[in-house]
């Protein structure tokens, strides 16, 4: 089966529309804050959200709306977290309400989410003066939601893709923000994903669920773990093909077509992470296990040791090393063969847990790349996975040092 | 019983002699980096050392040299770590050789640690040419020794204390390096402890073994735990108190007086974090378990977020609430109360899960001083423990993201 990249985000498939504006949350004024995505037609509808115990009220909300296993909106605002406030939960279920007052969509099939700050009060009113000028924008308009969901990001997260199932043609849109708080457990900050492929909610959601442990459960920036992270996805079925209600073959197109989205931007947001200046993709093979594999990749992706000596182009592969070791992963660390890979060319830096001469000239001109690859070979099993993160920079701290204020 | 401060580090307890010379593994020739610590007798010994799986060949010797409950001395190198290259071991073994050597202390009884960049070769010969010089500088040379083991420390540290057991003065010194890779399990980078207490080895392991739970394991600066960690301990029985073989009112007194340095000297090593403008303390009560309110702690001290929001004097108590939230433990967030405290005052920030007003210049003010408190009442319980850390600064990126080369 094709997977074929296309234009368009969410507004690519068929019965989607998108619009995001300036309401007034943040101060300043190009800064769009407000968005909303709209089915033509009720949708199966999945999620996956923040293991935090501190959940955002639009979090709580959302799954709640979900447990129907049908939506057919997502609204959504910037600049404000609507987390650990008094009356988050009044304030989402208006987001929602306003939803209906505009389209007729029942408050119930709408899904809400916030981010920004934590902790200070989100008015209402902004959202509601501005909620007919969002709806009237609702158009072929993904770009101007994307913005709208941004907070530190430095660029829109969208991808979209066409495929096949039978003779028809599906498409699944995606857009996304990330950058700070972005930690390899569950979704990560907010993806929005449009589908009109037809499958029952059942499946959507295990399709869904299964996906981000290898995309965005992979993805770190910070190792802080949002209050507000939240994937969902809707699948209207405009597509008209065969309704997906079993593990088929097209089950399987669908996933392998998801994976694509879900991987675009799960190194979209690693590559944008707060203060970045490169991605860094960390693949580790011959694992004992799929989880094996994972958790020795989240672990060196986190390790800020190695973050920052990716930041200064430093091939300190000894944190490589060191990172395995404290994974908590029972491997064998005289078998360990450890490479950097860029464009620039592969640089062998470690064999069988040792290190090996290489040229400092060289490896300063692989790791300068904007991305970079950390390949970890076990040699233990035939096990493998990625994981993708960021490099840790004056930056980073910078945007966090005085974020609030 | 009073415990009181002293000067004189590790030479402060009768019987013990301290060296720290320039041998020439660091290329820079006015930092000190080889040490040697000499009991006059053997004594009982104790050790804490690393859980990364990725273990030091120093910490591998030191430990199969405890074994025996008893040694005699401990020599250190900083500039490399002797970690994840081919002969490892055997440099080691040479090092414990060469005390044996100028000293006749049986190579069995010298405890050995390295401290430095991983995976590089260590040659003996410069250790092998200045092993006279640095026996013949054994004395009141505390400083010199704590200097020796200092990477990128800016200051060394060192405590000592005396304290009565009976009718007999004894004391405790320590010096220690920390700074980077300090993470809060197990004990922290480097740790010489000398003692005059007479103790039998079992008891004297007991009460290390128990002491970094709330002491080096409540101490984080970035998240990435070493390979080299080495906390070790000797006690000569000179101060010829009763020795100590059971949990009497002596053992506690003596665990008292310990965990005065141990606490020192974890603060010192938060304090010097690399690159740390700050050092935060993090102080939970109200918690279910000393278990839940040392991990709360922990998780919170951990946050790049946190700390980097530390670094701007922002009082961004939303990602205190976020790390709680992602501890893993089970407390009632709708409880939880935050204060920031300094002695310019203090600001409670967070009541019952929710945000309070609070002043932004008084925020700025109590947050800008050089020792910050951050304090979670959770109100659950009756349990409390303190974590130390530091802020996240440029310089901490700057120093590690070029450290190697």
């Amino acid at each position: 089966m094709n997977v074929i990249q296309i234009n368009g985000g969410v507004c690519a498939p068929l019965g989607f529309k998108a619009a995001g504006i300036h309401c007034g949350i943040r101060k300043n004024k190009i800064k769009k804050d407000f968005a909303l995505i709209v089915s033509d037609v009720n949708a199966s509808a999945a999620g996956v959200f923040t293991q935090n115990l501190v959940k955002g009220a639009p979090v709580v909300l959302s799954k709640q709306h979900l447990a129907s296993g049908y939506a057919q909106a997502i609204i959504c605002n910037s600049g404000n977290a609507n987390t650990c406030n008094a009356n988050g939960m009044q304030i989402a279920e208006e987001m929602c309400k306003l939803v209906e007052r505009v389209s007729g969509i029942k408050s119930d099939d709408v899904l809400v989410a916030s981010t920004g700050v934590i902790g200070q009060t989100l008015d209402i009113a902004p959202m509601a003066n501005s909620i007919d000028e969002l709806y009237a924008n609702l158009g072929d308009n993904s770009q101007d939601a994307a913005q709208a969901i941004m907070t530190t990001d430095t660029v829109e997260k969208s991808v979209a893709v066409q495929f096949n199932l039978g003779n028809k043609v599906c498409k699944i849109g995606a857009i996304a923000k990330g950058v700070g708080m972005v930690c390899p457990n569950m979704a990560t900050n907010l993806i929005f994903i449009t589908t009109d492929v037809a499958i029952t909610p059942t499946l959507l959601q295990k399709a869904l669920s299964s996906d981000v442990k290898s995309s965005f459960n992979m993805v770190s920036v910070d190792g802080d773990q949002s209050t507000n992270d939240t994937c969902v996805i809707l699948a209207n079925g405009l597509a008209a093909n065969e309704i997906i209600d079993s593990e088929n073959a097209h089950y399987k197109a669908f996933k392998k077509a998801l994976n694509y989205c879900t991987v675009k931007l799960s190194k979209m947001i690693a590559r944008d992470g707060e203060g970045a200046t490169k991605l860094i993709e960390c693949k580790v093979t011959g694992a004992n296990s799929v989880k094996q594999a994972r958790n020795v990749a989240k672990t060196v992706i986190k390790s800020s040791l190695f973050k920052a000596a990716m930041f200064g182009a430093d091939a300190n592969w000894g944190r490589v090393l060191c990172a395995i070791g404290y994974s908590g992963e029972n491997v064998d660390v005289t078998k360990i063969d450890v490479e950097f890979q860029s464009k620039s060319g592969n640089l062998p830096v470690c064999e069988n847990g040792f290190g090996i001469e290489f040229s400092e000239d060289k490896a300063k001109k692989v790791l300068s790349e904007e991305e970079v690859k950390v390949n970890i070979n076990l040699k233990i099993g035939k096990s493998k996975a990625s994981a993708w993160g960021c490099d840790l920079t004056y930056d980073y701290v910078k945007i966090n040092g005085d974020y609030r204020t």
